[in-house]
């Protein structure tokens, strides 16, 4: 990247203050700062950082007044968290480009049909009847099944496997080897003491916009879709059993888990390494602190969980603390 | 799939209430049920449904008693949910052929034996002398390493990986990037504060009827090997460290994991995101509960616990009554 | 392998107690001994089976006199545990070759630079101006891409998948499937309830001697980088999120997981399914208990957290055994 710092500024709507012809070549965390940088200052327990960055120009709130002098020059806007934002995605946009590849290496069945310049790398497969969208990107050693439908602009990151007769939507990221499909853990416990599988006939359906980290898996259900629904995002790591459904923009932080027929409201929050019961509904923005998990119904929403089993957070961490004193030895 | 209901009855022994002739092209959840679908009733509380329902056909037990008319054609079975789980298997089964296939672009060395009607993938990789059993299918992407001995009518789906030397019985199942045979977690204190790796020349022995979900690791042992008997069925993202034997048919929920040297009895049950502490050793039909661990020998069968460390569960699930009352301001 | 008795011991500098001929052809526990094994000797526990074992040799400490008579010949060393490591090295490094190999299948990039002695596997991809030094082995269905930088004597097992721009020290090990530079986990909330992706433009860098297990995660930065400082030993499933930085010689076992721009110590233990909340600090040789999690900074070094949130370990322990036994009915 190179921009002058007016450029940054036309992109951002901001005001310069100081030298509008200085040259920024990368970002840096303001602690960081360099020479050529660009930075950006948001959190006030960052403000001393502001005077002492080498970097060349730094992105500030408007209504951000220095207690001291700044060496760097400002870019005053709105709202500098945004605002960086907003410029990491400028420079990522001028980077990406829509053409047409095919990997020396690849597999492309002849009864699948692939929109205008899909990107398919190499030792790539791409099973029969499977349709990709215009602008996909499928990276190298993904696998697409059979009949698997995936939408436009959508990211597919190297070993990425999804079963045959999945359904992906428009504008998806998919992180490196996750899954998508594999069959639901459901068996039938026989008289001998051993289990008999279940097969599952069942799918999964992720609707636009979602975001799945690296090593996640979303199972298929026995019959019916598994639905995450549009907007979410997932971290890395997380696991969605079969037949779940997420409503739109829920989050759900990494290692966390759902377990088998949840309905999950929309706009949650699951935290890290928190986890859903199955066979349970969780009302809308609903919050499940990290490491905590929820083993029953929620009706009212915007309620916030902690614990094993899940408590509101508030009797949780009132609980806790007398937990914590009742372990102390000097405790009066 | 097309079936008249009569020859579902058949499959299932079961007997029809209704129009024996009728079609059924899928299946369907009893609340979502549509025209030309087959749904079933064992839950009674999804009794509402049977009569509401659109699906064509219900399989219900023998003991149903409607208190109002059923609209779809009954067919009745000794246990709607066996028999649910029997029609789905006898549909796999026709749908799953068993026809040699070589990928165009996969690598077989030369000295690796392969059975009859064996299915390998593009760009999967079956290294030397290894040995694949009659009607088993390797994956697209999948990598067997150097001596790995796999028996007859297993499935490994796409991105498995299989270290050297690692041995898997008959009728086993591996989900999408699951990782056979990495080295264990071992490494020695230094005098400097660093660590020497412990080189692992131990192996993995997977039994018969095996099931093993997507992105789940189990690990090689310094020496001697890493056990896991027939039987086992283990879900996604779950951690079996060096040297962890897990008994017969004993059953491991999605993210849970088994830390080194701990010997798992029969039939246990360790829940979803639960643990165990390594070189302990726990009874047969062993239940931990989701969440929890276990971090000290359990000698007798049969026992449940929560917490962690773990309790025995009704002990644990009394005091954390007392604990979440210790937290609430509207306590009496 | 193969060893007469006579050349281990003085591989290990040690004395032999019996016969310098015997022939030793494997490894095995001592309770699992058979002819031609070598077994070792270390915990008391264990003494026993120095009287029973059917191994043809074990390696005992200086300092151990035997209660009974030991029909196996020993091998007399300072510390048996540590020789026991040192031979598994011996042997594994003898097994150990530095050739040049070309899978027939992979692609290797022009622009890319391969040092000496690479061995590079089927189906593995090397992006455009990688670099890849010598001796190292990038395995089968390996993806690196593009300016990824990677030292000597690395091991990068099947299926691992590096992110463009990320960088590998000398003499590291990644396991099998496991992703590094993965975006982080940030989002931007609008007015509407969404989320708008925030761009990642940093990097992950993994300094020398960094050992990480199967299926584990470690996210790239938005700007600047995620350091995995040398020495780090990390096990399979664990998840290290963006602007994490980890300090020297720290292990982190099982399904742990460290949340974004937290700032672990040195030679600090986080056990199996612990984790560490973002944006605090730990100091030098903090150990957080398995299951356990730390959600505030701590500037004390050497301290043991337990429970979640985080108390000293004694503490937690103490309130731990109240609590449990406010749930027994027999209590008195």
């Amino acid at each position: 990247m190179e921009f002058k710092v007016k450029e940054i500024a036309e992109i951002l709507h901001g005001t310069v203050q100081g030298d509008p012809e200085a040259v920024i070549t990368t970002f840096a965390r303001i602690e960081n700062g360099k020479p050529g940088a660009i930075s950006f200052f948001a959190n006030p327990k960052y403000e001393q950082y502001v005077y002492e960055s080498k970097s060349t120009a730094i992105i500030v709130n408007n209504t951000f007044e220095p207690s001291q002098e700044v060496a760097a020059t400002m870019i005053r806007v709105e709202n500098a968290y945004e605002a960086v934002a907003a410029l990491l995605d400028y420079v990522t946009a001028q980077k990406r480009s829509y053409k047409r590849h095919r990997g020396l290496h690849c597999h492309i069945r002849c009864s699948a049909k692939l929109g205008k310049r899909v990107y398919v790398g190499d030792f790539a497969y791409i099973g029969k009847k499977a349709k990709v969208g215009d602008c996909t990107k499928i990276y190298e050693q993904v696998y697409i099944g059979d009949n698997v439908q995936i939408g436009h602009h959508c990211i597919i990151y190297p070993g990425v496997k999804i079963y045959p007769g999945m359904v992906i939507g428009n504008n998806v990221i998919l992180h490196a080897n996750t899954v998508i499909g594999a069959d639901g853990f459901g068996f039938a416990p026989t008289a001998d003491g051993s289990y008999k599988k279940i097969e599952h006939t069942g799918n999964v359906i992720i609707e636009d916009n979602v975001e799945i980290g690296a090593c996640s898996c979303v199972d298929k259900s026995q019959m019916g879709p598994t639905i995450i629904h549009q907007g979410v995002k997932i971290d890395n790591l997380c696991q969605i059993a079969h037949n779940v459904e997420i409503g739109e923009n829920t989050v759900m932080c990494g290692q966390a888990g759902i377990a088998g027929s949840a309905k999950i409201g929309k706009q949650c929050v699951i935290a890290g390494q928190a986890g859903v019961v199955g066979h349970l509904t969780l009302a809308d923005r609903t919050t499940i602190a990290a490491k905590s998990g929820v083993i029953s119904t929620v009706k009212q929403e915007g309620m916030t969980f902690g614990g094993f089993p899940g408590i509101p957070y508030n009797e949780f961490m009132r609980a806790y603390a007398l937990f914590r004193r009742s372990g102390r030895t000097d405790k009066k």
